[in-house]
């Protein structure tokens, strides 16, 4: 059974994307235009009732939101391809403490960010708003000083190996890096710079990139 | 080894608090006031660099982030306690998904409407914003009509199972419901209202409740 994507497009579903890769598993996709609100029509809403993407289809089971898709299938495929999750269960710990930092922490303002500098049109009144850029920047500045630290004591964050808690960074720190002149934010700083080499280069990240480029 | 869990006078830590209940796992607490700054202290910052309740020492190993820290004590102690990640691998997928949903769509606009109506000098300048309050409170209708459909089809969030989807609601909906005049938001929607008398009337979150009664 293949898996189904829908929205490869936006950076959540890269999450996702990326996962399936380093798991080898066989994954087609929807297009799904949000641009154009197709995130928004009925049909589907009843996949993903409160319409955002990605959603995934695989056989008749429906899963959303994309750091639950990327646990079940990293749990669902353990031994197959790369350990996402850690060896132990105290490793474990640490990836989800990881992934809720980025979802908590990282996300919020790295997300205002890139939506009120490089995609404004999907705001309510689609004009960017110069406080939410500068108040959303220092917020970012002190959660990476942060990671800074840790990055000092471990290659990845939740420890010396790569998981799920590096992959949820992708898509966000890459708009960040490549698309809107901020690259000083990670550049700046010598071990969040030297994560971000070795993660951004890894072959999974680079094949989705260049397959699905955005709108978000 | 007794658990350590910091600030079990705030709302997030209760989360962790009822998984630990529910899981039959022994436990001490170490108030932090978050009124007085306590989180903010440099040796707390060492224990949780941004500042956060709650954390947990488990010997030589530390936590946070509650729901990071809920799954880690449900995927511990697994056979132990209440089953609270669903059976199968497809329903733990779920408890994932609902997870994350009362994370980002759930509890931002939950959150905010607590903040502004009942704790307003833990905002920047002390003083609610009636804006706020009335924009988090028509996203959280939409949230709950969605719920409410859910509930319709299923007893608990992510199925007919308690889990750590429903323990993750407890703190938040409790202020709505019994500290802030809120509580037709719930009562209103037949199922949600039937779902949060289930959950709400369990010994776990009752002896939570009663024994550290907040700010926060």
């Amino acid at each position: 059974m293949v898996v189904k994507v829908y929205g490869p497009h936006c950076a959540s579903a890269k999450r996702v994307l990326v996962c399936l890769v380093e798991k080898e598993i066989e994954f087609e996709v929807v297009p799904i235009n949000v641009l154009k609100g197709e995130h928004k029509d009925p049909e589907y809403l009843k996949l993903q009732p409160f319409g955002n993407v990605p959603v995934i289809k695989d056989g008749d089971y429906t899963l959303y939101e994309s750091r639950a898709i990327m646990r079940y299938y990293a749990e669902k495929y353990r031994s197959q391809g790369v350990e996402l999750l850690g060896k132990t269960i105290e490793e474990k710990g640490l990836v989800e403490q990881w992934l809720e930092v980025e979802a908590h922490s990282f996300n919020p303002p790295a997300y205002n960010l890139v939506i009120h500098v490089l995609f404004p049109s999907l705001l309510v009144d689609g004009t960017p708003d110069p406080k939410v850029i500068e108040e959303s920047e220092a917020k970012l500045v002190k959660v990476l000083n942060i990671y800074e630290e840790r990055l000092s004591k471990n290659k990845y964050l939740a420890g010396d190996f790569f998981s799920l808690a590096d992959i949820s960074h992708l898509p966000f720190t890459d708009y960040i890096v490549n698309n809107m002149g901020k690259d000083y934010l990670i550049k700046e700083r010598k071990n969040v710079s030297a994560w971000w080499d070795d993660i951004s280069s890894r072959p999974s990240w680079n094949k989705i990139l260049v397959s699905y480029r955005p709108p978000v």
